[in-house]
Order: C-alpha cells, then structure tokens, then sequence
C-alpha cells in the first residue's frame, strides 16, 4: 500500500535526522537516556503523516521535514514523562527511562526533547508567517496534551467517570497530537485557517477511535507487554470500558470496579482483573465501545468530505490506515 | 532605591496578569497546583527585570509584558520539576508541589507551565521578527538550563568534579536563565545582536556570582529551611565549596568527602554536616569562593562597560541589585 511504503521511507529519514539534532553518544546525560528510550523503537509515523499530508496538498516536504522531528520529539518528550506519571517499568520490552537512569534524568531528559522541538521548528526554511503558525499548532498541541493528561492522572480518583469524560480527556490528550503533524504539514504546503480547523475536527475523531480501539485491544490481545490481558486494569488507567461501565453499572458493581481502580498495581490480583473483565462483558461495554468506535470513524470520514481542498486523497488514506493500526 | 520600586511595582502587575494566564481554582488538576506553589510567594524579579530593561532602553514595557510572563513561568516550571528531581519536600515553608499533588501532577503542571510561556510570548503584541527573536531566546534558554540541570543532578556521582565543572553546570544553569529577561525586554525595545550577545555575556558572570554566593549562604544563614546550616551537604548538592574542595583536597580527604556526598540525605548525619564544612574551612574553599565571586561580579561590570549602547545605568542598577541579593 502507498501510504505504508511513504511512511516507511520518511520514517527512515527522520530517523537520519534525529541522530543530528540529538547526536548520540554525547557524554552529557541527557543523550544517553534518550537515545535508550528512542531506539526501543516506534516507527515514526506521526512525522511521517506531517510529511505526506504536505506533499499530497502541492508543498515542499523538505519545508515541513523540520517541524515533522518536532512532532517526534514532543511525542517522545510526552512518552518518557508518561512513563513516570503512570509508573510504567517497561517499554516495548526495555526498561523506561526513570528506570534505568533515574526519575530525575527522565524528567530533564524529557524536558529536553521538548526544547528540541522548538529549536527545530525555529529552524524551519520558512516563511516568519508560516513559522509562527507552527510554532502556535505546536504550543497549543503541546497544552491541550497536558490538559488531557491532568484528567487521565487523575481519573482513576474521580469519583464519577462517565464516556462525556473519556471523551473529553481522549480528544485532549490524543485527539490534538495525532492532528498535529497533518495540520504542520499543511501550513507548509499554504493551507487556509479553515482547513486547519477541519483537520483539527479529523483528529479529535480519530484520536478518540484510535484510543478506544487500543483499549479493546488490552481485552483481547493484551497491550504488546508480553501479551498480558487485562493491564489497564492492572495499571488503574481509565478505559473506555471503565468510563462506561461506571456509568451503567448498578452502585454495587460501580463501587467494586472502583475499588479495584483504585488499588495499587502489584496489589491488583488476577481475579480481581477477571472480575473487571467479567463486569465489561456483563454490561455489554465491549459491543458498545466497539460501535462507539466505528461510529467516530464514520464522523471522521463525513469531515474528510467536508475540507475545502481538492484532493481529499491524502485524508482518505491517512484515516484508512489510522483505522487498521498505529504505531 | 529606583530598582527595588520598579521591580515591587512591576511585579505586582505580573501576579495579576499571571492570574488571567492561568486562572486559580479551574477544576483542571493544573490550576490548583499551580496556585500552590505560585502563591508560596517569589518577588517576580525576572520579569520585572525584563520590563525595567525595557523600559530602560527606550522600548514600551507594554510590548515586552507577554514575555516577562514567560520568564516567570518558565522559572517556576523549573521549580516544580527542580524540587521532584532534587527531591525537595519543602519550598518557602510550604510542602512542594510533587508531595501534595504526586509526582505524576507536579511533572505535568510544570509542562504546563512551560506551555503557557510559549503561549503568552506567541501573544505578545510586537513584529513577527521580534516575535521569532524572543522565542529563540526562550528556547535556547530553556535548552541550556535543562543541559545545566543534567550536569547538576549527575555531579554528586560523578567521579571529578572541579571549579570549570562548576561553572560549566552553573552558566548554563542559572547564566542563561538570569540574563533572559534583560535580553527579551532589549530586543522588544530594538536592540542590536551585538548588545543581546554582550548581555548574554553578563548573564554568565552574574549567574555564577549568585550562585556562589548562594552556596555560601548554606554555610552562613541557611537557605531559609529554618535557617539550617549545610543544606546542600546534607542534599548532596555539588556547590562550590565542594567543587573546589574535591580539587584541592588530599586523597583520604576527597574520598571522604564524596562519601558523604553520596549518602541518601536521611542517613546524612549532624557529624558528616560539620565534617564537610570543617573541610571547606581547612581547604580555605570558603576565603576562595568569596574571592571568586567578587572577581566574577568585576568581570560583570567589565561586561555592562563594553555594552554598545548610550545609557548602561540600568544594567549597572541590575547588576548592583543582583550582587546584593537576589529571590
């Protein structure tokens, strides 16, 4: 397929760069925990997306590449911190950054890739009206992320927890950020303001599906840690499955899914993941949540039909592959 | 004292702009602990710095208001991750944010206090190329005081670490950072690359000055935690007494003291306290420290002399301001 083949090959090439503007083996503390955290992996496709998206609309992607290795390095400055919010250990089968060189290395490391995203976007061979533009797509990109994330810390302690609520924190947290490269990408290639908007729309549907779809998969095939179902559960994260469960459940079943939430992960027991699991079939969470989904995917192609650019292609393609998977 | 007045004055207009930036008591997870550590108190002077020179210069502190917002909460985007990666538990006599909050909201209310600094500089109501200029300032600064921190959460176990060690880690950590509002209110009123690069110079020596002197202060008064002595011993922190101690001092001497250095500050004890500073009075580090900080603040009015423009007084008033104290 087209599209897989691009991402590929920009893939790669925001790899090359990355190397410059983050040069490894610096004997400085921030090169190395970053570099351990970058090669687990990721195949960089949110730049890649930034990429296509300008070269599909008639730009210079050799204008958008440097904001493209800012939307890589924010994405991996939010994966690092992430990593300590949630006190994950593990990634892609290596240990996380806080883990390995400590929290404080991994909060400045992750501190750093941020600078780094301005310093490239900065650098940009652009016009000082186009660069301002992206400078603005990446700042409020950046708030609207930590906005999401605030509510996802602190969901697993609220109280009520509803869908409205998932959805808020998911179009904050996900919603923005898979957008932001395509709307980068775009402003390069000369986009009105209007077509920005419509892009912004496009993601805060399809971050919202791709989010629940990543859900569901924890339930089914496990989170890629080792194939382990159930770990949201384990981890106290706030699912799509939780938030409607939570809502529909009689107040017995809603204060035992709570108390499971809200224990502390080594002390989460397998029956107590069988019972959240169990509670989620009870309450048809899994049909709903995999319905809610399709559904935004349509919403997500309705808006496609409705950006004011020619060739909608691009889009198309993009949703399409955001459907089936994302890295 | 002019100064004194201005920046009194100033900063009470910068609380109340910060106010509108991030307004208190938002049921977000960001404004409450934000306003927790805000309102343990800080005089505003980096800001009011930034408007004073401004002003100074011939420029309309109305212009370069947004950006002495940025350098406020920038510098308190520092604090809040600073006391988790330092683990501080008490600021100003208040519990820090990460121990109110957790970990997971104080990295994420520090990220946005950094986003708001990108946001209200974006807003600043002056020429896309001055725009650009003052968001490379930030950026840079930000960057150099993240490369400063990895130096300054690494040196307690780094093997060596001398006086150039030192103030490598304390140029970038607190030269950048201190000469950033100088330099973001010149360039609002017009100034030249020459004079921003020959404040960025007195930043450098101004930097370090205080720093020193800050660390003598640990071995004076106290850094206002109850007026205890020896702080930065207890907390491993590598201050100049320390650098210059560990170069001077004979083997057995040296590799006692990194030994206390090393420890966990909970099993630092009263006796290795009172060893350490008996050290740094037997290797004359303190006589030493004094002296080079007041060569450093010579070196600074040096600077102030070769900046190429007509009226330096302000610099001179910043710089008097800054050698006397500064909070």
């Amino acid at each position: 397929m087209r599209i897989e083949e691009s991402i590929k090959n920009y893939g790669a090439k925001i790899d090359e760069l990355l190397k410059e503007l983050i040069p490894p083996y610096r004997k400085n503390y921030l090169s190395e925990p970053i570099w351990h955290h970058l090669q687990t992996g990721g195949k960089r496709v949110r730049p890649a997306l930034c990429l296509i998206t300008c070269e599909a609309l008639g730009g210079n992607p050799d204008e958008a590449i440097h904001f493209a290795l800012a939307v890589e390095t924010m994405h991996n400055m939010f994966l690092i911190h992430d990593d300590i919010e949630d006190g994950d250990t593990v990634r892609r089968d290596q240990p996380t950054v806080w883990v390995k060189y400590g929290t404080a290395n991994a909060i400045n490391a992750g501190d750093y890739l941020l600078a780094c995203a301005y310093k490239t976007t900065l650098a940009s061979p652009i016009s000082l009206e186009k660069k301002i533009r992206l400078l603005q797509v990446l700042t409020s990109t950046y708030e609207k992320t930590v906005e999401g994330q605030a509510l996802d810390i602190n969901a697993r302690a609220a109280e009520d927890f509803s869908v409205d609520d998932y959805m808020k924190m998911v179009e904050m947290k996900t919603g923005y950020y898979l957008a932001c490269g395509m709307v980068g990408g775009g402003i390069v290639s000369g986009i009105s303001e209007q077509v920005v908007e419509k892009i912004w729309t496009l993601g805060k549907t399809m971050g919202p599906a791709f989010q629940i779809r990543d859900d569901l998969i924890d339930l089914t095939h496990g989170k890629g840690r080792g194939g382990v179902i159930g770990s949201d559960v384990k981890e106290g994260k706030a699912s799509f499955l939780y938030a409607y469960t939570l809502q529909v459940a009689c107040a017995e079943d809603r204060k035992h899914l709570r108390k499971i939430m809200l224990k502390p992960r080594d002390e989460t027991t397998d029956s107590d993941i069988q019972w959240a699991l169990d509670a989620y079939k009870k309450y048809n969470a899994i049909q709903y949540a995999q319905d809610y989904a399709e559904d935004l995917v349509k919403q997500a192609y309705k808006t496609i039909d409705e950006i004011p650019v020619e060739n909608k292609t691009v889009f198309k393609e993009i949703a399409s592959f955001m459907a089936q998977r994302m890295s």
